[in-house]
């Protein structure tokens, strides 16, 4: 799960200050009385009319921003340019860079990279393509590719809007991983379109990881890429959630002394994560599930028009019981929750089986607070970093797209995935695991190295694996 | 232009051995007696069946190589399972990697570029998309995009074997011009599909290098993506070529004391590169123009299917001559070939006017070899490296696409051109000119200086600049 929103502590203000009409004392004086530290100024340009300074203004409190904001804007002469904050600055030209892996320093390095000697490369590899996992940037390449249709929590903002959150996922495939990762956010939003642009691209890739695109095109735009492409395609909104979380469930159920088929489950908000979770959990072994959306509790005594409702209806709740998030509560075991803030009480808590285990990740608000419930949960997860048990993505993408490119894999299947999720939750030891640590931090440099190895030998068992790597 | 061809000294060979079968003796000798020397040994693999070995060979003579493959394969129990050389590793793994301008050491970092504190970055572009420019990689990065139809020499060899050219032209824009330069190469050849894929694929960069796309399908493609994205478009193989051989003709006319209005020029092969050759000569002032192709002198007189050739003669040969090659060449001041090796004749220079101009483009063969005609000559240029006056691509789009991207220009047009063929052509002081000397090295530095500040100048004058960049 992603969360959002907090606010730097240091900003930087640009002033344009009119020389003729104002003196820069006005400036400092606006600042200090609305609560703002100067602690540097920076002369970015300046000649007989007009100054530009850069201002590194500590704040203290939350709004401070703002007040400094409308007080410089009152002074006359001083044109406030920009406002940004640490955040701001660390994306300003962009958080990647693409760098040659060696110098071109004399003819001789030119003549090898690229003309003439680079088409003798560009022929062995005409004459077998394979070669381009060993030749090209493929082997270790993967496209971060979203439409901007359902970006965190924000919605329906746009590739452009979008880029910020593609870039720092391929940060994250690198840092974690040592995965190349190139964001490509698609300024379209049909489906086929960005089936075949996808399509188009995919020579140079290894990999496809989609990101924050919307349902339903989400579902069939990965399934025709799926089965349309030889390399993995991964929806991580789904999968990578959907791996996460079952890893934090193994070790949940471990403590718990519950074994997954008597379990039973309720999953309340069926869309791309709900469904995708569902799904680990049947290719895990569980039998008793119970799936509850706006209308209520999905039973195969319905018909719905929505596809993956009636998929949903027809694949669990095998009692065939009716009502509301608080029938299908009633004695189970185990909430997880990608639904709504809010929408999960005390009281539906104390219906459940003694000992519940409780997801609610719904971001940026919880389905309850874990304050308002921990006395009365034998284990809580949230998808947030201020609480125990972050149930984050950043524990699987990385390490499953390692291990997928290691072994080559054509595909990222159900056994990788449940490879995954175990390896995640096998980090924490029998020692170590307790209610407030049951899934491992994502700086926990164990996760990638123990989710590849075990990804690379469910892709060799379950014949996804085009190579065997060495260790 | 752009060359092909040339042969390693060092090769690696991976010997799998059958320890069963053969010993690794037997292997040394057979590639001491095809004439290779082993300069080094590293066993990659082994266990009691199977050792795998790299073996670094020297070679000397050409052939060499061959013979020892040959060799090698008629010893039993020895499998020669990858041969390279020092290109070839060059290449292993690809030749570019993506980094993260800053490291992610903590949960405050991770908040940061990531989720949740990336939502505000992402809302500042919502609601002002022009800040994609400074708070995305767009103010720096541009696409290098090619569906692999017309490589180098090679042909249509594809998206795959292509990947290797695109790597390598990312290296050369980051190495002589700080620019971020990623390859797509597109598994289509259909126009339509090309244009609506990268019109798709836009959002994250600021402009578009189009490479090694054949003609007739690249001119639509420039075209309509010209109209209708609002970054630059450039075509490397039609603009690249054209900028650099006018900034060498601007030296050349200087040094035989012509002036552009009143010299004839031929030009031999009305391909894409022969075509935009044609415009920049238009466009700096030419008058006399002759083109010649397959069916000979283009005029007027005749219509043509193909429409390039229809507006080619259209807009040259004001004299309706008519003829070949050799009608087109009497008194001739300059030819300018981007036709096929060993086309030109000493005959036919003879027949040119005095001090005559011959730049001989085509590529690995020249049109004629400068050894056969440098007595008779005023001035001569090649594709080549291995011959002075190299007409070399690498001079114009590292700097062509810094000063567009610096002064983020929604196009290339022909003023940038212009001015970025002045840039490279100023870069000879008048003292150093000569008729050895009349185009700088790749390696000068300050040809991408030059041209970046003519063209963002020129990008200013002609209103296609978004910003008026800081010196």
């Amino acid at each position: 799960m992603k969360e959002r929103s907090m606010d730097g502590k240091t900003i930087i203000l640009r002033l344009e200050i009119d020389t003729q009409q104002a003196y820069f004392g006005k400036a400092v004086s606006a600042i200090e009385a609305a609560g703002g530290d100067i602690v540097a100024i920076d002369v970015i340009q300046t000649d007989k009319q007009i100054s530009i300074r850069d201002l590194t203004v500590k704040i203290a409190e939350a709004g401070a921003a703002e007040r400094l904001q409308a007080a410089l804007q009152s002074v006359p002469g001083i044109r406030l340019r920009h406002v940004s904050d640490r955040t701001f600055l660390l994306h300003l030209g962009g958080k990647i860079t693409i760098q040659p892996k060696t110098p071109i320093q004399n003819r001789d390095d030119l003549s090898r990279v690229y003309t003439p000697d680079v088409a003798r490369v560009c022929q062995a590899i005409e004459a077998d393509p394979k070669k381009a996992f060993t030749l090209t940037i493929k082997r270790n390449t993967v496209a971060v590719v979203s439409d901007g249709s359902a970006v965190l929590g924000l919605g329906n903002i746009g590739p452009y809007a979008a880029m910020p959150v593609m870039e720092g996922k391929a940060m994250l495939f690198k840092q974690f991983a040592d995965v190349d990762a190139f964001p490509i956010c698609l300024d379209t939003q049909d489906t086929e379109q960005i089936i075949a642009s996808i399509k188009h691209l995919a020579p140079a890739f290894g990999g496809i990881n989609l990101e924050d695109i919307s349902a339903p095109r989400c579902f069939e735009i990965e399934r025709r890429l799926r089965d349309e492409l030889d390399i993995p395609v991964f929806h991580d909104d789904q999968h990578g959630t959907a791996v996460v979380l079952y890893a934090g469930l193994l070790n949940s159920l471990k403590l718990t002394k519950r074994n997954i088929e008597d379990t039973r489950f309720v999953v309340c908000g069926i869309g791309a994560a709900g469904t995708a979770c569902t799904k680990m959990l049947l290719a895990g072994g569980a039998k008793h599930i119970i799936g509850v959306d706006r209308e209520g509790i999905l039973t195969a005594d319905r018909t719905y028009s929505h596809p993956m409702w009636q998929w949903y209806a027809q694949h669990t709740n095998e009692a065939r019981i009716s009502g509301g998030l608080k029938e299908a509560l009633a004695n189970a075991d185990v909430f997880i929750g990608v639904s709504a803030g809010g929408i999960l009480t005390r009281e539906h808590i104390e219906s459940m089986a003694p000992d519940p285990i409780v997801f609610a990740m719904a971001n940026p608000e919880p389905e309850i607070r874990p304050e308002l419930a921990e006395d009365i949960v034998a284990v809580m997860a949230t998808g947030r970093s201020d609480y125990p048990n972050q149930i984050n993505n950043v524990l699987c993408f990385p390490g499953i797209f390692r291990g997928a490119l290691d072994s080559r894999a054509v595909t990222i299947n159900e056994q990788m995935k449940l490879a995954a999720a175990e390896a995640i939750a096998s980090v924490i030891s029998e020692d170590e695991l307790s209610r407030i640590y049951i899934i491992p931090s994502v700086f926990n440099t164990r996760v990638v190295e123990e989710v590849r190895r075990r990804v690379i030998q469910a892709a060799q068992d379950s014949g996804a694996a085009r190579r065997r790597p060495r260790e």
